[in-house]
């Protein structure tokens, strides 16, 4: 029971649940008294060694303890590593969410996929427009992203205010709506700011992110420059501004253009309803009529960009699409930059284009959504904030603007690199870490949430690196001798029909070792299984130098 | 038979056995009637999907077929892509191998590892020297490269002059031995010369690579900034010059040097012992004597700047180091770029240095080793080949060089992208692929070579994603009736304790299957092992929406 003294206010705890040790799983708590907020609840995909997993969401093992206390969910743009993990997470919380117009738009089609729309209390929030939350209220500010409606917030607690950028950049010329709201954010700060959570993602990047709008002319030179040919745009599914600037560029050219993908199909259509994108009568066509027009006349916009090899750009240049190959005579234009371990797959898609002839623009054509140095020292100076808490980055990311911070003058106790968990509890007069909670990764793979956990992970390890050998042998259960076996099936190990004598020696030397067993008595059927583990591991080792998984399996037969 | 027409001069072949698909794997077969050479003979490390394999080789096919007619290997410089194949080739193309001295040591060093010292000639090539081999006369002329002693061939037969640049960049002001001998490219090409193949890795790069010297000016400053901590630079084990600047700089700054990484003892054991590599008295010092200099004097040279796992840099990082960890107050300089593919594991270590507490310097410290725009377009300029002939390097780097080549006035027809595998005939008045001869790559995992393809890969990659299920059962030989089973074993597919009910109804129901079949009659196994399949299949995807493999086994019991 907590006990609350007159001269002692309660802090402000701010418990991020993911997001601090990898890109993704944003979501953090924040906690005063009886009320809990939740800002965010992303995804992550999985790491090169988690095997076969489809992709990871947050525990949530402390929401849930506390689920009386929880609000809601404020949501600040409608990225996966932002929104995705809702599906998963809402089954168990199901509060209420609060979100822009395109996020809540994209929230509601993964809902509708879900069939959660009719549990989900949801409410769209207009900017400058504060919702409240138990204890706290929370004002939605407009900023500037990669995707439209990217809010940041202002989170009042009795214990002051924290202002939480959400993914960000300073655009003074948005292709869409207004630019982010610089005042609100000087007004906020001029009363006094407690914390800045702000986005790291390019801290280490000097100067400042140009525009979107920039993007835009390039477009413009490039269709100039290839007048002749069809153009394909491969970008990320989500940048509706960036499709917008397409459009624009094409309906300037007399093309008409088709969208591919079907995330992309699916934000557009979303944002076109919610009159977020604006596109010219007559300018859309089907892949299907894209036969009636010659080829400099069109645009195909497709998703891909980031070498997906299921995405629609591979398909296509790979000649596994159904409608569309790319081939002699196509210029494709990369309107992306490769996420950090994408690199090799863009590279392959980037080779088998050029391979099949065609002209490939991979540079130039694509600016970032996330604020540079310059931007972040700008909305230090205008929030002014007691304490900073980078977030969204790597660590070494959280760590470049830890320096920032420090370089426009705040003391290097008040800024908090925290890990996921972390409980940080602020109060005007001091802040610091004062406990933990349960935090995690939560492995989805099929349908399957949380049922592949490190034991299978690692097995799978196991049987990537080489193969399985699954040994089978009958025991009789009145004599305990052998009755059929040990016959040996080996899988991802050595091509079989090659290594017949490799397989032959090695049942013979199982055999032995098992009937030696069985002569002295040996009955113990794990005593057995390790016998055969060795045997045969040790057997395999010396005549090939690999370590396949040895599965011993024993039948009692009567 | 080949019959020769008195008025038809023959083609020289270029034969390109390996090295255009993918970076690594470089050996190129020339060919002119009775002669054939081979220029390097490299490994390539395995693609992500070369599941549990440690390293490619190329297929040699061609050579054991022409046996009689290869008159030796001729090695361009000591990196594992052009010569990492050789103890393996080497085993059934039994030929001398031709190099210089460092390229030659460095070679040396595998044959004794594999005990190939015995039966392989070798001979040590000065540069500008040339050696006959058949009807080829190859001179080895001096470039500059990340490693000592690399040479360009300049290859000498009947039908004209081949260049073949090796990798190279062109520097003026080396840190071991000469400039590139530019002098000796003008002659050759003055002379004309049939074709150049020319290094691609950096031809989509404007302008000039730095001077290697420019890294030591910045290890000067860095050492100057660092005085008072104890200082870790990672870079690349062959790279002797580089190893050589940190060496200068440490001497200066009064510090000790301690050289960590098993590769990278070897490499500076063996450039030391040729003279490629100057140490100052009592600057190298052992790992246990660190112990006894201050932190400030001293400089740890380690491998591991690719975020290599199990390398050096990332057991120091890690804590799984026995003698050295790296920890708050020290200073870790990157001197290397990440590798294309290897970004990921870089910034895994970058992170895991900056949490330990570590200062990292992760750029600016590294010039690469390969010829930019500038030094390619001066290479073409002195040799004026009729023919061009990119390699080295992605499709698209080669792709790239084209343009270059075409920008110098080269014929578009007289612009080869080869694949590997093509034959392509030179003659001074036309070049064409004539012919085509068996290429591929070869799987090396453990001791085997070959016995890995593309069926146990393609288990290895399902595995890897679903697991597997095993499904045993024993039937009596007399009645085919069940006595035992079916059993279900499974790995990495779910955690098993936490699946008993999934398993019992998986088990459940391929019974049930089963005992319909045997009921019916049905005794052919395949017919019971194709039902326990589907059945199971069917019901995991179900339930699961997994789709692991399923491994059905029979036992016959008297």
């Amino acid at each position: 029971m907590k006990k609350k003294d007159n001269n002692v206010c309660s802090g402000l705890k701010v418990i991020p649940l993911g997001g601090l040790e990898q890109i993704g799983l944003n979501i953090t708590a924040f906690e005063y008294e009886d009320s809990i907020i939740v800002v965010d609840c992303g995804l992550s995909f999985p790491a090169d060694d988690m095997l076969g997993i489809d992709l990871v969401i947050p525990d949530v093992t402390y929401l849930k303890d506390n689920i009386d206390r929880v609000k809601g969910f404020v949501i600040t743009h409608g990225h996966e590593d932002h929104i995705g993990a809702l599906p998963y997470v809402l089954r168990e919380i199901n509060v209420p969410l609060y979100a822009t117009r395109l996020t809540m738009g994209i929230i509601e089609n993964k809902l509708r996929e879900h069939n959660l729309m009719k549990g989900t209390k949801r409410k769209v929030v207009k900017f400058g427009q504060s919702i409240n939350m138990g204890q706290f209220r929370v004002e939605f500010i407009r900023t500037n992203h990669s995707i439209v409606d990217a809010a940041a917030l202002a989170i009042y607690s009795p214990a002051g205010v924290v202002v939480h950028t959400g993914d960000f950049k300073v655009d003074y010329t948005p292709v869409f709506g207004d630019a982010i709201d610089l005042q609100r954010f000087a007004e906020i700060g001029k009363k006094g700011v407690l914390a800045l959570m702000c986005d790291s993602t390019n801290a280490e990047r000097p100067g400042f992110t140009p525009s979107e709008k920039t993007v835009g002319k390039i477009f413009d030179n490039l269709f100039e420059e290839h007048k002749n040919t069809r153009i394909f745009v491969a970008t990320f599914a989500s940048n509706v501004d960036r499709v917008q600037q397409i459009i624009n560029t094409a309906y300037k050219f007399g093309r008409k253009v088709c969208v591919e993908g079907r995330s992309m199909v699916s934000v557009i259509e979303t944002a076109r309803n919610l009159g977020c994108i604006s596109i010219p009568d007559n300018t859309l066509i089907e892949i299907e009529q894209m036969k009636n027009y010659p080829d400099e006349q069109q645009v195909i916009i497709t998703t891909g960009s980031q070498g997906e090899s299921m995405a629609a750009l591979s398909r296509m240049a790979g000649g596994m699409h159904r409608k569309i190959t790319i081939g002699a005579g196509d210029t494709v234009i990369f309107s992306s930059n490769p996420i950090p371990g994408n690199e090799k797959s863009v590279t392959k898609v980037i080779n088998e284009l050029l391979r099949k002839g065609a002209d490939v623009i991979f540079q130039d054509a694509h600016v970032s959504g996330h604020a540079c140095q310059e931007e972040i020292k700008l909305i230090y100076t205008l929030i002014r904030p007691k304490y900073a808490i980078p977030v969204h980055g790597e660590f070494k990311h959280l760590k470049a603007q830890a320096k920032i911070a420090q370089s426009l003058g705040i003391d290097k106790e008040n800024i908090f690199i925290l890990s996921s968990g972390d409980v940080l509890e602020l109060r005007a007069e001091n802040a610091k870490v004062t406990g933990k909670v349960p935090v995690g990764a939560i492995l989805v793979d099929g349908l399957g949430v949380g049922d592949v956990g490190n034991v299978v992970l690692r097995d799978r390890q196991h049987l990537a690196e080489d193969g399985i050998m699954v040994v089978v042998m009958s025991l009789d259960r009145g004599s305990g001798q052998l009755v059929a076996g040990p016959d040996i099936v080996s899988r991802g190990f050595v091509y079989v029909k090659e290594s017949d004598e490799l397989i032959d020696e090695a049942r013979h030397i199982v055999d032995e070792a098992i009937q030696k067993c069985l002569d002295r008595g040996v009955t113990d059927w794990g005593k057995l299984k390790n016998t055969t583990k060795d045997t045969l591991s040790d057997y395999v080792w010396k005549k090939t130098k690999r370590r396949p998984m040895i599965l011993p399996i024993i039948m009692e037969v009567d």
